[in-house]
């Protein structure tokens, strides 16, 4: 059975409960609209945490488009029902109240790694994101976390969070989960017409094209030129940006170095889609 | 014995061994030149926790003005000759580089309680503040947390973020200790001259005299005006603010509605002086 929690008061007491006889704590923070993406991480936690909890909180905070935020896909029996078969623990599910109460006024922002990319086209994403996770520890008060490297730049971002504030968390990445056509999963996926998500998987092909031409010597900028040229003929709106950078710092590469990670967000329909592979 | 501690990684092992058998951990944060107003904390955290850290660090994220920041009085080994009287467990003072190591990006800001007074005065003292203090917790992972009212502005402050954050610590204001001739205890205090520090107890005087005309119905506005002349009379150079305000929120007050505080910042040579008392 796995418990629904709504208060941090009430979560603070199961996991003190946990606590007292020694268990270690592994969260999966999500937004919910689960899919086989968040499966991967929730499975990955039962095998290295003795308790699971997976956190479903479509977090205001983060979204700067208040479109985006309303349209974004909520469907928590369902999710339950995933997480149960899973055998999570606890599904913690706090509604905005309990998570900005009356009076909030603090915030949590990491500069460098949050700068481009999504933080330079989604304004405020990232100190929603680093204010809430870093609440989402404290509530938890998780030994391990689990996020997906789908989310490349926020999985950069919440390292650098932790080891900044000294939150007593061990970070742990998981790989991007695809459909077998190779369109990484997303909750927003559910958004695309048949004839867009027949389109989708372009993005990736057009990624691993780059990735490997770069590996093979090719010019960076002429390979990144030819991938974005691919995913707009694909039928893709715009690429918003398709990067080479340092797979930690986040820094702009010329030139592959090791780690390096190419990083995608392109708008297809009136839905954005992120992607990143090594390179 | 005092351990002394310098690095985040050692006290990690030394509190996880304390946590494995049940002890809580009080914590008291302070930038040494200890007094006995400290002194009070530390003896505060002993009579309500089972193991006590008290840290060291003078923060340079908190300090506006990197004159203050180079005067401001240190003297380790004296702090902790006075920390091994009083049966601390712990000494954790580690460097600026163990605090901030490079690549460091985070920081922590709270509205509203941080924006008048020390917040208008010192331009980002409190996100320096709230930065150190959640790391500090982070570090020591401590159960209950010693501030002074001293520093009542900042008690606020740090009471605001652990409340926003959902930080586990439990944080306990102790009242300040005064002079026999009521100056409130500050390191500062030993930068004043001897003539100065005849000066100094007219602060608390004026604070008092306010306090108490106001109680007894006085118009706020002319207390406050009346403690400010005296402020000056006696020999302080400015008052940078005397303010009455809602004990918690710190929003301003016009007249008296408990829990309500007045608060006062004045410069007397060039040593800045605070000082607060419930009204």
């Amino acid at each position: 059975m796995t418990e629904v929690i709504r208060s941090a008061e009430a979560l603070r007491e199961k996991v003190a409960g946990w606590k007292r006889s020694g268990a270690l704590v592994g969260v999966v923070p999500t937004m919910g609209a689960l899919h086989d993406g968040h499966l991967s991480l929730a499975r990955a936690a039962r095998s290295q945490s003795d308790r699971v909890i997976v956190t479903i909180f479509v977090n205001p905070m983060q979204f700067n488009n208040p479109e985006d935020l309303k349209k974004y896909p909520r469907d928590e029996a369902h999710d339950l029902a995933l997480l149960e078969a899973d055998g999570v623990d606890v599904l913690f599910a706090p509604g905005p109240d309990e998570v900005y109460p009356e009076g909030f006024a603090s915030k949590v922002s990491v500069t460098g790694v949050s700068g481009p990319m999504e933080g330079a086209h989604r304004p405020g994403h990232f100190d929603g994101v680093a204010t809430v996770v870093t609440k989402l520890f404290g509530m938890t008060q998780a030994g391990r976390a689990f996020f997906g490297e789908k989310d490349w730049q926020q999985l950069q971002v919440v390292r650098r969070l932790v080891r900044d504030l000294n939150i007593p968390v061990h970070v742990i990445g998981c790989p991007t989960k695809r459909e077998t056509d190779g369109l990484a999963m997303s909750s927003r996926n559910v958004r695309l017409s048949a004839a867009e998500r027949a389109i989708a998987p372009a993005l990736h092909r057009a990624m691993q094209d780059a990735a490997r031409a770069i590996r093979d010597g090719a010019p960076v900028k002429a390979a990144l030129d030819a991938a974005q040229g691919a995913i707009i003929r694909a039928g893709f709106a715009t690429v918003e940006y398709l990067d080479l950078r340092d797979a930690e710092t986040l820094e702009p590469l010329q030139d592959l170095r090791a780690p390096a990670r190419l990083l995608v967000a392109a708008v297809l329909g009136d839905v954005r889609l992120i992607d990143n592979i090594a390179v």
